[in-house]
């Protein structure tokens, strides 16, 4: 069985991540942040799909000082991603953010980093130490793989935020390569106490990127690893918060909304079981309560495959019958398969 | 580093599995078996994207002697997917078959599992052991969990099997809960010398469905055990496959095709990378040879953090930067992003 590896808790607002609290879902925002306006409309998106804490990117002073405007349009803490300029993490400390994500890749002078951490500590705000595969600092010894290098990077920024007393400390080793990314936080695991947030980084689009973040994340989370997660895609961020969901779901980690089961079709299904489960998808969005929700092709298996789930239909020709928790309540048209199913759920959640 | 676990080599049809062979994608057919046309139609699709062995639900007699007639026009070998009726199994054997699968959840009986064995060996045909969680055989341990029952009731297979003297066995244990069928199949990995399929059943949709068969699968491969895949979509089972191998090239165990690095954009980035990787996506389809490819949205970070690209692009405002491996070699404008992108790739491949 999973057993999770037991971290020291920190808090983000009033976002508990480590230390047993559940796994928080993160996003980043697309928009430009100095686009006050564009960049809450976003987040209230993420919000919709439950996202818990949103990082913005904070190229410059303007978008450093937006971040005093977005947090009064918001309603979850915002965590401000900082690279190369420690003057906009001072900067958006003072604009309120809730964290920093700072990356040891590019800013490197320790009198740089200890500015930083004193004002985050007087503040009271984490700081991610954010270390990604392809912005590794170019110290290090060369022998190292990547997965060491990468983890040599944030134990030494650690040793820094340590020696002046700073704890509110969360870690992150992001790469494209799964293997990098998983042995990295593997190696990191052992080695320190705090929270670990998981991402694999450019992943890349939906299609394919939640793939490769699903098989990162999920095997770190099978091993026991991971408080926080990010699935970075090229697309609306929301799609990231909802794979994340997914991945989490997948592991029983947390619930969220209903679980589909649904099989996939073989030579012995008697009714498009595809066109069947997409609609019976579509009408579960509206559902945001945790419900598991079977589709199966055939009479046979169906309700013995899936007598895990809430409700079900098993289909044969021309007729399905309803089961809940594997077994038969009733037996509907065809017609009525998808209105029949979705009245067992009203009824269950209700 | 991810070790593999070697098992004992067997061959469906030319098809290597096991024994340090690539790891093998599978799909099934979502076709009526008895439809021979359609059939040979869906299983050409599944060559098409480079499946590597087909079954196919036998319901009934005369799906079991379609098999022959499919067998002629399709380019890849076949497995029959035999439940409840032992004879169908022997029919799918004479009709040519190239591997079989049993559940030992619905073909109890000793004397008939046996029938079956003894046909397959006469001809050299694989069985796989194929347990599902949810039809599991109803003897066993009441206080064993739900993993532990699936590996015991496929050991129980397994010592018949070898009572008779066949070893050209194959095992599975499949769930809908990823935690149960990782569990299970760490655990049936260490007791046995035969090589494993691994699948997540009904998954569910694609969208949903990849990213909890991503979870169980990638995590498993991870682990270093499995020796073929498939993930199960309610979809058309083209889908399958290409998730398959997205899975293997996550964890760099195979290569198919061209691997897309693409950002998730930011405040940072100052042109469309969403539509941008869409197009370029689009554009790759065309590519079947390996290549990495990456989409960035800063000229800052771009080039760094995908060095590991064969070729990419770094976009600034209304223009980019075309990089190989990390290094510049060209500028051009927005309009020319792709074409520019192409090109380069074309170059690459050639």
């Amino acid at each position: 069985m999973m057993k999770r590896r037991v971290s020291r808790q920190i808090k983000i607002g009033g976002v508990a991540i480590g230390g047993g609290a559940p796994i928080v879902v993160q996003s980043m925002t697309s928009t430009d942040t100095r686009d006050v306006r564009s960049t809450i409309k976003q987040i209230k998106e993420l919000e919709e799909v439950d996202c818990e804490l949103v990082r913005v990117a904070v190229p410059d002073a303007e978008a450093a000082r937006a971040i005093a405007d977005i947090k009064k349009g918001i309603g979850i803490p915002l965590i401000a991603d900082i690279h190369f300029d420690y003057r906009l993490a001072l900067m958006a400390l003072e604009a309120g953010a809730d964290g920093l994500r700072l990356n040891p890749g590019n800013i490197v002078e320790a009198e740089k980093v200890k500015a930083v951490v004193l004002a985050a500590k007087e503040r009271g705000i984490p700081i991610r130490i954010g270390v990604n595969a392809g912005s590794l600092p170019n110290a290090g010894n060369p022998k190292l793989s990547v997965a060491e290098r990468m983890v040599e990077a944030a134990l030494e920024q650690m040793r820094l935020l340590e020696s002046l007393d700073f704890d509110l400390i969360k870690v992150s080793l992001k790469a494209f390569d799964v293997p990098t990314m998983v042995e990295a936080n593997e190696s990191l695991a052992k080695k320190m106490p705090y929270p670990i947030h998981l991402g694999v980084t450019e992943a890349g689009t939906p299609k394919r990127g939640v793939i490769r973040s699903a098989v990162g994340i999920g095997t770190l989370l099978y091993l026991g690893i991971g408080d926080t997660i990010r699935v970075s895609l090229t697309a609306h961020p929301r799609e990231e918060v909802i794979a994340g969901y997914e991945i989490l779901k997948s592991l029983d980690l947390r619930q969220h909304g209903p679980v589909l089961v649904s099989c996939p079709s073989c030579g012995r299904a008697e009714v498009d079981i595809v066109k069947l489960a997409e609609e019976v998808e579509e009408q579960l969005i509206k559902i945001n309560k945790p419900v598991k929700v079977a589709v199966m092709g055939c009479v046979v298996n169906g309700p013995g495959e899936a007598k895990d789930a809430d409700v079900g239909i098993a289909c044969g020709k021309g007729k399905g019958v309803i089961f809940r928790k594997g077994k038969k309540v009733g037996t509907v048209a065809e017609k009525d398969f998808v209105t029949a199913l979705m009245r067992e759920v009203e009824e269950i959640i209700n």
